[in-house]
């Protein structure tokens, strides 16, 4: 049977791969992905075939992918993170209903918010809620009542994709809404560019953070009513009758 | 400086542990954790000493990392899935303010929510909430505000610590809440013992999930509106002007 290995490569760093992941790179004969992530790997895995195609264009990518597949080749289809969250796992078994004879196998991966927690400290010890800001292809009211009931209901929030170009002033969008079930005060941290080069923390409050400028490659994090700052680290307590 | 590292071990599986986390365990001497993690990790680490708490001991097991450390030992802490996800990390660091000269590192790991959804297909691509069910540290007006709110604000809900002996009615409990909002045929699916012996996926519709008895080591995911089954796989896609 032809066989996909759907593979999340984790924040960035090579180490931060799962042995899983390492290990199926290395048995595939075909890489494929969206060109900064294969630019991650090449270095570590000699000998493949790479593929790319840019953003916007992942069908297409699917697509090679299965094609691949059917010349016989064992191929990797990467993301970055986990390829099970925000990634490429759904629009694969979706095409692929058209690729019978091809096998998925996904492997999981260290998604954003897990990478830039452990920088941060330890935010995301409790509840959670993950949300992109993306509209490009979400209703920004979904996105809007999301991150509305996701503070009414004090849960720690980790924002995906919190800016671009076209969407500069959707952070600032995001807090105002938060504002409004949740304290100014409340704890939060920001992470750019985790576990690669330039990476970058910063903690500071949810009236501050409404004020910040953050690009396409950071992830930011929205603490619970509990969350707190120790000593430079966000931490959430497990609970309300902690230590 | 003494050094812990706090390591996320993946959902069981040597090979779901990233090369950074074998990389922690092969560089300490001490590794301490819960009896049932130790046990799943101790063959692939010869020669180190392995130091164990029982469950609900977890303010003593920090106590216990912190004093290794001090001993001059470099100590890993561990724990399953990621450390930053209701595990360790956070507890460590608010008891490692007795503990100045003890540096802490985090080393994320892959957590239930994205182990299990690798099984199931693909049911995290889009926006989620992780709500534990365990009222042992958070009372249950909390939870219930959790799960109420995530369901009409149509996230994808993962579900940690669904049953227990003494919880045995809280997933139809929670079925209940969400049914509220959901739909009685939204998408479901669990995965017990994901990435260990006995790995067993189930996907099912919410009102069937109400009537289902799950195990502790159960991860229950639970669609929005959009969530599909694709050939026997749960699949979220990634928004709402989709393929």
């Amino acid at each position: 049977m032809n066989k996909i290995y759907v593979v999340g490569i984790g924040p960035g760093a090579y180490e931060k791969m799962t042995i899983e992941a390492a290990e199926a790179l290395k048995g595939s004969d075909t890489i494929i992905g969206y060109t900064v992530y294969v630019d991650l790997v090449k270095e570590h895995f000699p000998g493949k075939t790479f593929l790319t195609t840019p953003m916007k264009k992942e069908v297409d990518r699917c697509i090679m992918a299965f094609e691949e597949a059917q010349k016989g080749h064992v191929v990797s289809m990467i993301c970055s993170g986990d390829t099970g969250v925000y990634g490429m796992a759904g629009l694969m078994y979706e095409v692929g209903v058209k690729y019978p004879e091809v096998e998925l196998e996904i492997i999981a991966g260290v998604t954003a918010a897990s990478g830039g927690a452990a920088v941060l400290g330890a935010p995301l010890i409790h509840d959670f809620c993950l949300i992109s800001l993306s509209d490009l292809l979400t209703p920004w009211e979904k996105i809007e009542s999301r991150l509305l009931h996701a503070a009414e209901a004090d849960f720690v929030i980790c924002l995906y994709n919190p800016s671009s170009k076209k969407r500069s002033d959707y952070l600032m969008k995001a807090c105002d809404l938060m504002l409004r079930h949740k304290d100014p005060d409340t704890v939060c941290g920001t992470v750019a560019n985790i576990g690669r080069e330039g990476e970058e923390m910063q903690l500071m409050t949810l009236k501050e953070l409404r004020d910040t400028k953050v690009d396409m490659f950071t992830t930011v994090f929205i603490g619970n009513s509990q969350t707190k700052n120790v000593d430079g680290h966000m931490v959430t307590p497990r609970g309300y009758r902690n230590v």
